[in-house]
Formats: structure tokens, C-alpha cells, sequence
């Protein structure tokens, strides 16, 4: 593994994560008061993408089973009709790793650890890795599309990514 | 406040809330692998229903204040373009209020206790109160429409009802 290879875990936030998507969180949210001001709503937080034919969204649970750092980066894959959100249902921390498209294949994947209280969509068509909780089994909601057409390409890198953390991620 | 105006709140389950919409949980659902064995996806939870003009799908977090039990229901409201889902990103504790529609106007209420690990999904058109989670602030996750057009009716009850727990429900 040479040092070319290895990706440094990152924070996320709402600007970095940008071209890939939207950090779903409160933190610097549009707001507004409801049900006669028993309820805040932190309004409209992930653009929702739904391509192609027959095309709806889905809303479906997924339970991942936890990695451990540091982690080697085998593949990514993408979805060419539609975005795809992952909301924690736990405090756990978990990563999403992207990768930039590059004329049809994945650049150099980035690799972003989600603090609590933060999902994240990914745009439609983005390259991503798989889920990736940290430490332990963790369950996201997640919001995604359905309907006709296949939706998903993969990329096997030729070389492995080893994805590191630096200083004291706690996790 | 007569006996007939008083609510008993009664469990939330798939069956019960079949008329009202969709239970967002695992158990019983329709599963299957991804991710190379590494993750279970429970798929396909909700009925998201978008009506209307420019409809689309929201992503939102509500944060709300609780109430305590006896609570009393003034109000319901529907929303005649769209369903709403809300999923709790706590463990604790949420009544869903709802009630059947009789030529326009609300039946009678029922309230459903939504168990750790429970969301619901009202689908379009469902007399329903606001978002009450007991005991403490909570968080939830919704999925609703945006899009052109009045999305609200809200009905006001000319003698108010009382929702109160049977037994022990633990809050």
C-alpha cells in the first residue's frame, strides 16, 4: 500500500460534502415554528432526486453492520437514477466515502465522518461507497428511488484505498 | 367532559393502523441483504403519496415539545395533497392521533403509542393532531410533499375530547 493509497478521514460538513450531496442536520437549517409553537420544522434538507421511469421514492431502514479503521476501500458504486439519503438512528458514528466522477470512473474517493445528528443524500449518480457505521451495528433510515431501469453501476479500483483516521477519532 | 369524549390509547400496530397509513418498522417487514452481507435492507416501508401541482418529496426534521397524559384534543388536521411521515431519532415514545373521515369532517379519534423503533406514515387526506411526543423534546425525521397548492384543512372540535392512558404506559 503505498502512501498515494491511503485517504485521511475527514469532518463533515455541509460545505465539503457539497459537490456530493446534502448534510442532513438542524445545525444551520431554514427553521420554522408549527403546531401553534409546539414544533420546530427544520425545513426541506436534502434534495430528493427521482429519475427514469415509473420513479418513486422509497423509504426503507437499513441495518449495517459496524467496520473498523483502518479500512480498505475495494469498490464503489453509484446510482444513475436517483439520490440517496441516510438519516442515523442512533448516536453512532458512521463514514460516508465519495469519490468525484472523472469521465465515466471514480477519482480520488474522500472520506467523511458524520458526527451525531447528521445524515447525509447523496446526489444522484454519485459515486459512493458502501454503509459504513463504525463500532457497531447502527440502523439509518434511508430515502432512495424506486421504479424501472437499473440503478446501480459498480467500480472495483485496481489497487486498494486504505481509508485512516488521524488523531483521536473517538468511536 | 363526558365519558363518551374520553380517548384510551391503545398500541400501535400494522393492522390496527391499516385505515390511517403505514407502521415504519422492521419487524415484519419485507428484508434482504446488500452490501455484500454486510448490511440488511428492510424495504419499501411507506406509501409516499405526492398530489398535485410541482409535488415533490420533502426531507424535514421536527424537533417538538412534549405533552403529558390526560391530553386534551381540540383540533385535527388533514392535508389533502400528500402523506406525511414521521420516524423518532430517540427511543422515546410518540402518540399517533388519528380519526376516520365521515363526509368531511373527523369521526371519532383513536390515539396509537408508538413503541421504540416505531414511525408512521399518514397517508394523504388523514384527519390527524399534531406531533406528540411524551415525557420530552424529541426529534423526528419526516417525509411529507411540497409543491403548489393548500395543503391544510384543520377542523376544531366543538367539545373537546381527553386522551388518556389505560393501565401502565411507561412515559
Amino acid at each position: 500500500m503505498t502512501a498515494s493509497r491511503t485517504i485521511q478521514i475527514e469532518p463533515l460538513t455541509r460545505e465539503a460534502y457539497a459537490p456530493f450531496g446534502q448534510v442532513i442536520e438542524t445545525a444551520g437549517a431554514h427553521h420554522y415554528p408549527i403546531n401553534g409553537g409546539m414544533t420546530e420544522r427544520y425545513h426541506d434538507l436534502a434534495k430528493v432526486e427521482l429519475g427514469g421511469v415509473h420513479a418513486r421514492p422509497l423509504v426503507s431502514i437499513a441495518r449495517g453492520q459496524p467496520y473498523a479503521l483502518p479500512l480498505t476501500l475495494n469498490m464503489v458504486e453509484r446510482h444513475p437514477l436517483g439520490s440517496q439519503a441516510f438519516y442515523p438512528l442512533s448516536q453512532r458514528p458512521f463514514l460516508s466515502i465519495v469519490a468525484p466522477d472523472e469521465g465515466g470512473i471514480p477519482g480520488l474517493p474522500r472520506a467523511f465522518l458524520a458526527a451525531a445528528g447528521q445524515g447525509i443524500n447523496m446526489a444522484m449518480n454519485t459515486w459512493h461507497a458502501v454503509l459504513t457505521p463504525l463500532g457497531e451495528t447502527a440502523d439509518f433510515l434511508i430515502i432512495d428511488r424506486g421504479g424501472d431501469g437499473n440503478n446501480l453501476e459498480e467500480y472495483f479500483f485496481a489497487e486498494p484505498y486504505l481509508v485512516v483516521a488521524t488523531g483521536s477519532i473517538l468511536y
